[in-house]
């Protein structure tokens, strides 16, 4: 097990999945609570995100349906739309993510959800 | 669009990735709420996971990551994670679905959703 | 406001709402936390459960579907599904209440709901 | 059972509860997921809110009272809180529901459910 | 048990621990509910924090964790975080609760918790 | 950042809280899931409950805390309220904490951790 090079190789998958967004979370991070970015890049995008077993695209969508579910956790679902999108997603299965999702966590986390997606597909449509 | 046949079609899928659990779980509503069960047919097992745009091992993945993250629902999580290994599933995918669950809802649901896991592979283990 | 009958109104509000499960609630709290069984007694029972401006059925009623919504309290649910039938709920009623809940809370809560009125439902039929 | 204007009904029942706010959601979900649109109208407010057994004043009730205990749904529960209002409910009504929800889903829950009754109830003050 | 200045009391600790705020969100309850205020004066900040066998500053902390685990009580997050800080809490102590809520709430939980801190700390970098 | 001993410094630490439990709950994970009790361990237990700035006593007061409010861990509860007696909590420090989650988390969340304390409480004792 390589435990050298976690905080690298999990900001090398941040930066790969989340582009600028990247950078962005750790800075605002690196004033307040620098380790909880660390663990986020050591943890989560490098033991998690950085294993095999499941492709990253996968990765992604089961996040999307994780953070619909949440209901509460607006920032970080538009953030993993993007991401989604980055790694192959297309805008339509995140669309069918978002809506079965009305059946485990019902219609309000669903519609908060669509309008999530709405703004992402949106800001990629005119960063273009 | 054809509404008349959606309970059969419904029924279809939820055989398919029930077993035969899916009869079981109707016939349990039949004498208290038998209209739910025909919901659960017509809209989830129909309208939801009968739509094009997203594969039905898509559909059960992103089941399991819901019903994980969501916490209380071991029985609904325990019959997904057995439709995840009908449609295609491996075991491996499964665990990693579950485990990544533990960056968005923490490690108790995490663990929870392995405890479940085990179960349902264990059964399915007996079962052959 | 007179407070100094807070605790007898509000055991005769949960001896009215729950009858003999009344009583056996605060002793199981008696040898390890007897003043939350108190607080119940005098802020949800009397404070919250006594005042006007809601009837009790409609009180009852609304308590099954945040317990629904919960997802995770089904004794208390169990409890208040009871107390619904001793104000005057039909069950007809309550399986309607905790259906609706599939689309708030989703289809995994509705169905657990389902389930505890089920037995509740037994409980009372046998008792008769 | 008659399915064929499930939708035709469901939008009717919409309409009679939200005003003309049914036909703004609607229209936001168009150009995005104009299918969980067409759920909403369908399987909530045709399949549930469409049957008998349970009166339209004490559906907007639970409604409100499930919205407020999940705590992450502003949206909704202002939609739900207007819906009730339309179809009956006094403002002490709804006031009364909310603060019950305290005991189950706790003050926060309760406080931002007040808070989205005062905003709704100014609005409804202003449009007289 | 002397019931008969619990308001009094409750008003004294929310304005010890939550300063000029107390009496905004008092006052910002009287025009709507009245009694959901009073509830929060008698029972939360009387009946509860006003317990002996919890010191105050292990109350806010334990407060501080739960609306870190909520995950959609932003507003009461945010006052609590500045309670916690009247009472003797450093901000390091605070973000150390707010990051171990990674693990039993998930990252997204943690990660809009701290982002309620670093507003707090400002607010009360600016207030000196 | 030394971290060739993480996986030892957080199973020295499972110990040191959970005793004898804690090689119980990673030979449970040993046949389905090592990975996420090697997590435990390393990301749980080392890095964030090995952190200076919040002592250990503080840590488990704040697990008991969470795991109340989430509502559906009882497993995990029931483990760090024993975590809490073995690093110098008292039961009615304990008690206290999981009735303050009765205002944020709601009655029945609070109920259940009660049942939980109970539990763990009777089993400490006969161990005796």
């Amino acid at each position: 097990m390589d435990d050298s090079n976690r905080y690298e190789r999990g900001m090398a998958m941040l930066r790969k999945t989340q582009g600028e967004g990247a950078d962005k979370v750790m800075k605002s991070l690196e004033s307040i609570a620098p380790d909880l970015g660390r663990f986020a890049a050591e943890f989560v995008f490098d033991d998690i995100y950085g294993r095999p077993g499941l492709d990253l695209k996968s990765r992604e969508m089961i996040s999307v349906a994780a953070l619909t579910t949440l209901g509460y956790a607006g920032p970080q679902l538009r953030v993993h739309i993007g991401a989604a999108l980055r790694v192959g997603c297309t805008q339509q299965e995140i669309i069918e993510i978002i809506m079965q999702m009305a059946v485990y966590a019902g219609f309000p986390a669903a519609l908060n959800g669509i309008q999530a997606a709405k703004e992402v597909f949106a800001e990629f449509a005119a960063a273009k």
